[in-house]
């Protein structure tokens, strides 16, 4: 029988939604030591916590983050707010002992980022960051096939997502689920919210990044804001791409927008090696596309893999080969993986060091774009 | 707070998990006025019964369905056994008074059908069969534009169900997890297995089949048989194609088979009407084509589209346009509309009634293949 | 410098465009001792004969075919007629000892299709039908890996070509360029239009068929007669599938139809063996997907082969890996071989003989969708 | 009957082949008032020379481009030389008074290039640069819808042409087939011969670019000169990627390679408007991909569009709806354009004086990946 491991939720919004989901149903498919325990919800608006708690079984109901921190009876934090508030809640967390799973990005910034660091180090707390698509049965398979050595020297990776939901300039920005654009909240726009992930993908698959040259857009330049009232200048970066080197002397692509009309959430990566070549895309995201140069000639091609099969990664926990599985289910891997590595005594990647990671390369593409000049990562 | 429905579930093999998960999901995702309980498993293995039940939090254990159905804290009884168990134990079900969850195919064969569509009409008990792919978005979506009248006059309708798993001579007949190999256990291959859930669906779409020519094929003769020890005979159809007439006067042609090389489970229906065509296929279970010929002719083209977003069927209750669901979440929506169905103290389709319609049809295609002529169905 | 092949074409419709554009560029791309040169085009109308005879660069022009047989500068008969006139022309040239290029399909019937290779089997006339798809290099590839055994016992052939250009009701029948909607000049409809083909590549790719059950429709029973002027029954098949055994045993499934909304032109095949399996589809037809079972499991799946490299059949002659031939260079590559054979001295596939066995199966469909049973083929 | 226009070929290689196609082509399929004659081919090896004229019927051989030019029989001249000789050809060929078909890219550099606008325009005599892509129907559809203004307010714009044929350091540089590795002879790599194309798509498709920031990579940096026979530095960019601003307010991202395994000559670009979306791909150049907003809600999807019918630009003068066509026929699309413009009068696109405007940019992109800093083009 697992042992309890109590779950203290701070946000009931969409993430807050699919981290539940990952945590009532992980250990139905999955055989691990620990299984987590819904013990309390904590949100300002305690009408919306009771509901949510009601709605997924969390025992019961907070309003003040700070006495979430304060009870005994809660072994993990995970972390669903805005990202203006990661810092504070992550550190006083951490003084508190407590393990942490928090939401992407890090944090607003690499300087906020550095700090959460040393306080998850300093108090020796489990901790990990939801950039959940490394979960997905088929990027952890790229992630295999690279380090099998299957693609030989790298030359390109190129990457991008692109959406299109904020096209319409009656949209308005800030408070409840628009706080992501309004900057005060979220910090950066697609930069933090997108091309992090990107980024994150980008950096585990193929190394660190050296140095960038970026532009940003913001292509409606006012809109009304939710908690003003009025309407007010947009803050964040509507649109963003960037050029870069790989530290392994490739070149890299990246682009992110929500302003590519007809991609709801399509987010795509690409990697050419010497010997074979990888690609990605969310909106199918059960396939992989691999092109193996070794193959007989007559017979080369693009294979779109259908990774459904019991000895892909993950897939011996669901159903049989050829039923797919979806997104929810990057977070019930995450949540599966960082369960199994507490059991062990292990750190699980991605955790608050290897997110700072990405945000050190969201820090210089912000800054080249606004200096216009190429920006060393870290540096 | 919803009313619960206590479940009793007979059988704990893949059909087992997915029912068990759907009824742990469900109340999650949508707003109903019940909630499923997990009352009891029932098997014949108690260590195996008793295995899943820890695993899913059923509270307990049956090894004997009859007493199963004589307990008063069971509700609602779903029937997951090998096809050759689904009669007995539904009639006796009905007679004891309980709603009826029952795998599909519903029968070996339309007389034990009817038996049992007179047992639960006699009775009144609500029932359905678990024809799960109704309730995938993109074939839900496919059944609405149907019926706002997009296609227009109907000509063609063609499906087939493509697997390849049992292409090795090595693989046994019989028992446990091979069951659907054993014709004893089975009735029939992939007719009952596989074409049975394109005949649902087409029915669904299309209306009634009229006539039908059928052709079958065992290509491995002879199976070693997990019950016996002894290389026997096999009894089930490997492959089975047919032709037909629908009653709207389009054609049909269906196919299916274990010996496509390639594809894993590959179901895909394609209907052709006067104005507009519809397209699906499981492997991207997450898309509908849709041409429509009333587009500028210039602009004309097949439409690729993402299932994903809140006005389509079921989407509005899982994530945000763009990411996907997969293959499980069909359990979970004809739950969701079962429970529905229940409160609002009408049947949900597909009936035990419904259900037969497909028996109807399979017993024909059977006939068919095997007196090498045309069948009417019903007939 | 190679050797003057005088042709003389009989007819100037869709496909005297499709052979006349083969014959000017093939000596552009392939190497051969033989040179097609536009001696005659012969036609009823001499206004539209001595407009394309200056558009091609025909050299004279008939308006009786008898008068074009008579002609010794003539060496090669190219009929391009409609059906219901191939028998006659072919044996009057046979007769007159010219080469024939026939096009598909071969006659009106079997008994036809005898009459005529009798005709020129015993003047020992070099002979072939267009049958064009075969050269298609996708095609012609997926010939080359079944040649060399890649995928093992063949377990399913499929195929299907879907048109939608005869949906509409106020399409008249019958006359120039709409004879194939008429049963006098075309003999049947879409069967000997659009299933010939599938059914010809079937042979080649698959062997010969054994017995086949089908069913045809007429979907628009009466049409305006354009040589009538008045509204007449229409005699064709508007659609036609059939199921079949194949001599090696494996299970064949064809469809064809006019009745496709949103389908040009097509035509695919799918063949599905123990150890891979291969697919095709004409609208995409620089392409073949492949599978196959004995890569490495991970990296298992349909490659996608863009077929334009050098080592690909017919690529070498013309552009780089990547770029793409279209349609017509089927009819090129067609009269390359042809002319090869002739310098070799050794007949080409598909002679008249080859195309009879095509002619034999085309009957066999339309007895069985008649008497609505199963037909032997050839019985 | 058309008139003729006497070409002078100056050249025999791959381009020499793809324009002697399309002049003996054309007129088969287009009613022009001009038919190009195959009146002399240069090329500096006489042997090859007179190989290349008996397989196309030219009718005379010239060894000395200047001779040619001198040639009174000779209108046109179409320079199909090393991008190194192009000018000092053009500018000769415009004082001869000759009518001028350039290879792209126009000139090594903006400097060259600008002299031989002045040349031309100075002598006017017509002039075109073989940008062919811009018609392939897919591209030349593309840009119909756009001026239609179905995409609104264009937000994005991004371009790639990829390939593989570089990556084995074995092949050598210079000389014959080689010369495009060669800095000497094509001025630059990937940035010339493939982003050339790219950038010439989209100014001609979303008008003018402002600034850009680029990176440029040699990824083998000394390969064998074939012209000395030693191991020499490689001058060339293997790749280039460039961040970009458009006149018109929408966001540019460019990238070129010969260095992405599986990819043969894969040239794809999308453009991202407020109402609708458009992406072509030249590795399946006859379909389009749209996507338009303003679709009814539930049915909106990316439309593949097969550009194969009668109304798409220049469909109607070749085959049926659903039969494809390649590569080879976009010049036979420019010539038929050209001609055309000649019997008016008029120019045709791209001029000399538009291919400039890519070659600025092209000067631009490698200044700014000289300088890692942004660059104003033109400026």
């Amino acid at each position: 029988m697992p042992k309890p491991l109590n779950i203290g939720m701070i946000g009931y919004g969409f993430m807050g939604r699919a981290h539940s989901n990952a945590y009532t149903k992980v250990n139905h498919f999955f055989d691990l030591e620990y299984r987590p325990v819904l013990k309390a919800v904590c949100a300002r608006d305690e009408a919306k916590a009771k509901e949510f708690a009601a709605t997924w079984g969390y025992e019961s109901v907070e309003t003040d983050w700070r006495k979430l921190l304060e009870r005994k009876d809660v072994d993990a934090v995970d972390i669903c707010t805005p990202n203006n508030l990661h810092k504070e809640i992550a550190i006083a967390a951490a003084e508190a002992g407590k393990t942490i799973l928090c939401e992407k990005p890090l944090a607003m910034n690499t300087a906020e980022g550095e700090e959460m660091c040393r306080a998850v180090e300093q108090a020796g707390v489990p901790n990990i960051v939801w950039y959940n698509y490394r979960r997905v049965p088929a990027v952890t398979l790229a992630k295999q096939l690279i380090d099998e050595g299957r693609l030989g020297r790298i030359f390109h990776f190129r990457a991008n997502f692109l959406q299109d939901w904020t096209i319409s300039s009656d949209l308005p920005q800030g408070g409840a689920a628009l706080w992501r654009l309004d900057a005060a909240a979220a910090g950066s726009g697609v930069t933090g919210d997108l091309l992090a992930h990107c980024i994150d993908t980008a950096l585990w698959l193929n190394g660190g990044i050296h140095d960038v040259t970026a532009m940003t857009e913001t292509f409606i330049k006012e809109r009304k804001h939710n908690l003003t009232g009025k309407v007010e200048k947009v803050g964040i970066d509507d649109a963003c791409a960037f050029l870069c080197h790989f530290e392994n002397g490739s070149l890299g692509l990246f682009e992110s927008t929500r302003y590519a009309r007809g991609h709801k959430a399509l987010y795509t990566f690409e990697i050419n090696g010497e010997n074979a070549s990888i690609r990605w895309d969310l909106h199918d995201l059960h396939r992989l596309e691999y092109y193996d140069h070794r193959d007989d000639g007559v017979v080369r091609g693009w294979r779109s893999i259908h990774v459904t099969d019991g000895e892909h990664p993950y897939m011996k926990h669901w159903w049989v080969p050829g039923l797919a599985i979806g997104y929810e289910h990057s977070f019930v891997h995450q949540v599966a993986d960082f369960l199994a590595g507490l059991a062990a005594g292990k750190p699980v990647s991605p955790t608050f060091r290897d997110a700072l990671e990405t945000q050190k390369v969201c820090d210089a593409v912000l800054d080249s774009a606004k200096g216009r000049n190429w920006q060393k990562v870290g540096g």
